[in-house]
């Protein structure tokens, strides 16, 4: 069973992975980052030790490697205790622990985190991948105190949950972030898009997003898209994603 | 005062509002469609007459127009009934309405309707603009039975809202169906995004859009994003729309 926990990172998700696992009564016993602020920072949080180098690594029955993707294998190398290893990227293959580990697994949560936001992790997807049906069932049972929703996903289905992810989470908050801006710029309020905002993300937990489909996109109606492009005239960038969505709204619609 | 209203159009929009003033105590005394179905389908909700001439609409306090943007004008002409008309669209001028009516306005609830989906209207903004002040009070003494955000936008800026409104929601909801077509294409559940997608509307609640944003495209780890470009070989359209967001979110976090 997983008790004593270390976590290699600092960031958001290692932040809000830490909070989660305290709350739920694990031992994390040692932060590890790159600098000595971010280190201690999240440490204080956790009321645990903190360390800047990775040959000081506490015992523990698990290891979470919680790093930025391209810095990840320069990390994995150095960690050089006996343990159980995973990591938490949706888009990085488990085989890649193989290389350094025994026993290892990837342990991740499809969530977006930032440190200054507490979420509720009993609702998160928690997808598991271990290297044998022992670290399975340990990742399960930790997991399982966490979430109520864990499941067993190989390395292909998790990217392209990733990928999926980046379309329904990071091009969607893009979307309202140029909506924000674009408002703010003439002087009104991003606040009247809230219920809006709400609203349609509360439809497609009922409905298929290709029937709660809304707006002039949906029949081409080239007068009111008109109308836009116009106030788009001087953020191309802008213009480019109005005209590349729009049209692929349209022929989505039009081919169901 | 606004009491006996007559609602021209049976689309989404209207079929909501007219459930919506409806429920508040309004007398929808009429509903007028192009074609009959439509017509008697919304009059048997909403228990009124309907019609499908426009040379039969009934007295009333006000008529409200709620059709396609691109039919809009060609019905305004073939209304003759003396009394106040307004419409619902976010993007066309209240000055339209000028040039066939004495007392006339704007009233755009702010939301994504539709028809099968039912919609608290209190908190839904509703954007008013009347020809006169009369009739500004009597709009909003009717919309504020309905909502209690009711605001006076003109014009200029109630397109701008709408703008927003098609990023905010109609292009969000695209990412949305992107993000479900290609998880059941591989035969993964949409349930699995659920969570992520209410916690990015959440977080935008008290966060800023430009603060909330996670993933790959904020530092450009190409990595991650060469991956992911690589399942979406077969998809020319959503490689596109993958590259330029992305670009566009990289841009905008790394000009803060």
């Amino acid at each position: 069973m997983i008790q004593r926990i270390v976590l290699i990172g600092a960031g958001n998700l290692a932040t809000q992975l830490g909070k989660a696992l305290k709350r739920s009564g694990l031992d994390v016993v040692q932060v590890y980052s790159r600098t000595k602020e971010a280190a201690k920072a999240l440490a204080d949080v956790l009321e645990c030790k903190f360390t800047t180098s990775l040959d000081e690594l506490q015992p523990c029955d698990l290891c979470v490697v919680s790093v930025k993707d391209d810095a990840l294998e320069s990390v994995l190398r150095q960690i050089r205790i006996r343990t159980t290893v995973v990591h938490t990227a949706g888009s990085i293959p488990m085989e890649l622990l193989s290389r350094y580990f025994k026993d290892f697994g990837v342990f991740y949560p499809l969530q977006t985190f930032s440190k200054q936001r507490e979420v509720d992790f009993s609702t998160i997807p928690i997808c598991l991948e271990a290297s044998s049906e022992v670290v399975l069932e340990d990742l399960k049972d930790l997991a399982g105190k966490l979430s109520s929703c864990v499941q067993t996903i190989h390395s292909d289905e998790r990217r392209l949950l990733h990928l999926a992810a980046v379309f329904t989470c990071n091009f969607v908050n893009h979307c309202y972030q140029i909506g924000d801006a674009m408002l703010e710029e003439r002087g009104l309020s991003f606040d009247l898009m809230k219920p809006l905002i709400q609203e349609t993300s509360q439809k497609i937990m009922d409905m298929k997003p290709i029937d709660a489909q809304t707006g002039p996109a949906v029949r081409m109606d080239e007068t009111i898209m008109n109308k836009h492009l116009e106030l788009l005239a001087d953020h191309p960038e802008r213009k480019n994603i109005y005209q590349l969505l729009s049209e692929s709204i349209y022929k989505t619609q039009n081919n169901k």
